[in-house]
Parts: C-alpha cells; structure tokens; sequence
C-alpha cells in the first residue's frame, strides 16, 4: 500500500459525492494514510454549519429509483464519517481561502471539522503526492 | 511513464464518463500499467447485467448538440472498451460491497466484467499509489 | 512537495469546473511543478475559439445563490488563469484526438491556449504520475 498523503480537492455539494468522499477518506485514514482536504466551492458551501445536515441533492443521474435506495439505506451522515476519519487517523480538512471570498463567509460559519483556511498554494505545499478531484 | 497502477474509482453513471474511463483504462492498459477499478454508486448501478447496454444519459453540459455528437460518432460502447482492456492487460475491475448493500443486488446481478464484490479497505491495500476518482 | 507532474484529464466544460481547474493549475505552476493538460468532451467543446468567453453554465447543485456568488465575485476568467500559468510555468495543454473527431474539428478550431492534438497513449507516455479528472 501507498505510503502517499490522499489529497483530496472536494468541489462537488451533493450527499452522494459528499458521501462517496468520506468513505473514501475514513478507508484511507483506518489503513493508516494521512488525509488532506481541500473544501472548494459547493463542497466548501455544504460544509456551512447551518447547512451541513441539510439536504444537498445528488447526481442527476441518479433519478428517483437511485435516490430512494440512497434514502433506505440510510447509513451514517457524511459528516459523521469525516468526524470518525479525523479520530482514527491523521486527516486535515483545510477551507480554500479564495472559495471562502466567493461566498463571502469566515471561519465561523464553517462546521469544526474545518481545521483552517488556506490557498492553494498551501495545498500543494502539504501535497507531497497526487491530487483526486472529486 | 510510471509503473503505477492506475487507480480508478467509477462514481458517474452517465454514459460520457463511463466512455472516458473506458478509454483511460484501455490507454493505460495498452501501456502496460496496472489498473485497478471500483465501482461505487451510479457507475455500480450502470454494471447491472440488465442495464449495461441501457442509455444511462450524459452530463447536463452536453447539450442537445453534444449529446447528437455522441450519438453521430458512434464508436464502441464503454462496457467493450473495458472487455478490450481486460484483453490486453492487467485490468481488474471490483464492486464496492457498500454500495452493493445500498441497491440490494448480488454478484450475480451483475455484468461478468465485474470480477470481485470488496470493501473500501481491500480497494486501498490494492492501490500502491494514487486514486483517480470519475 | 512532490516534483510529480500534475496530469490533469479535463472532461467537465462547465464554468466552474473549468475556474477550479485553472487555479489548481496556476498553482501547481507557480510552486514550480510541470502540469500536463489533457482536453475531452465537454472541456474540449469549451476551448473552442468561438466559445470560450461564452456562458458554459455550472453544476447543478450552485442553485440560483452559488450562481450569483460566483457571478458577483467576478475574478479573472478560467482562461485567463491557464494563460498565465502558461507563462509562469511549464503547462501544456492537449486536445484529446478521438473528442477531436466526435465534434467533427480540427486544430484551428480551438483557443491557441492549445499546444496540439493527441492521443490517449501519448498523454499517457507524458504522465509520469497519477493522473486527476476533473
């Protein structure tokens, strides 16, 4: 296995990408790989504290059938999962500062799974390998 | 090049995106590297047996111009594409066991390309580098 | 830092994904890192010389709120990003040849941000790394 750093830039806002992306990131923190988020425009957008449980949608190709055994399963909230990666493992979750102007919000608007704010330079900075784009 | 494996995680289900990965993981494939697919979610839900010859759509941008440019050019279909690379190279092709639960099918439900149904943990210990997510 | 190649496949044309692909590039560019652009599909159809100033829309999920955030907050045009980091940077940009041939153009018919035309094996002989798709 890979002793790489996961970076991963979450751009997408929908539950099923947010929840597609936490798995992602509690498997590789539970097989002891150090995690690196990077929160972009509507990912970034979902991670509001006021908006975190809210309904996010998902892929329109979902259509209905899809939506309702996403909805039946049920399964653990997203954000539960990224609080249990950042438990079991190294994983920091980092708010891209020029996404943040966009929106016009500050760190406290964010949910505390946000460690900081920072620009993508930082990112690749702490990047010491490849970037998943999700 | 790189040795790597090429790590792919299927997430869309359109059919534009399926064709994309089908040709990366044939490019690579031709190359000779590893690839090594899981598939979650829509992309999961596309590799029904039932449902692979289907029209699973395309992204909202393709317009009604993109979506005829696809159609007029024909080619092969992506469940071809990835037959083709399982032909020249080390292609191997998983379902994540999550998603599995989350539309309640079988192995059996599935196309004969999908070769293992596994979790999110086996998928990382198999992957010695990094994760390309579509 | 990783002195990888950043190799980033742009599949997505919407105006969005486009500007998130832009910073990352001009900031990969700027930490010194060579970046590797491969153009299919929909980012393809963006590029062309008629239509890349145009109105490419955005994900779904923005909603009229992220729509307006984004148009208010203005910046520089995704373009204009992947021209700079042009010049700031060692970043080629490639059209994929079988996306060429699916919209029925050629070469001329593009941005001169494009560098040329090429295939899949070719990009893939230049990536000596992972590869993100966006």
């Amino acid at each position: 296995m890979s002793e790489e750093t996961l970076s991963l830039v979450l751009f997408s806002g929908t539950d099923d990408k947010l929840n597609a992306a936490s798995v992602l990131t509690v498997g590789a923190a539970a097989m002891g790989r150090k995690v690196n988020v990077f929160l972009q425009y509507w990912a970034l957008d979902a991670f509001r504290s006021d908006r975190v449980l809210k309904d996010h949608g998902v892929a329109p190709e979902a259509g209905p059938e899809g939506r309702e055994a996403l909805q039946r399963h049920g399964g653990q909230h997203w954000s539960e999962l990224f609080r249990q990666a950042k438990e079991v493992g190294d994983v920091g979750i980092h708010a891209c500062s020029l996404s943040m102007e966009m929106f016009g919000i500050a760190k406290d608007d964010l949910d505390p799974l946000v460690d900081n704010v920072e620009g993508v330079a930082s990112f690749f900075l702490e990047a010491d390998g490849p970037v998943t784009f999700i």
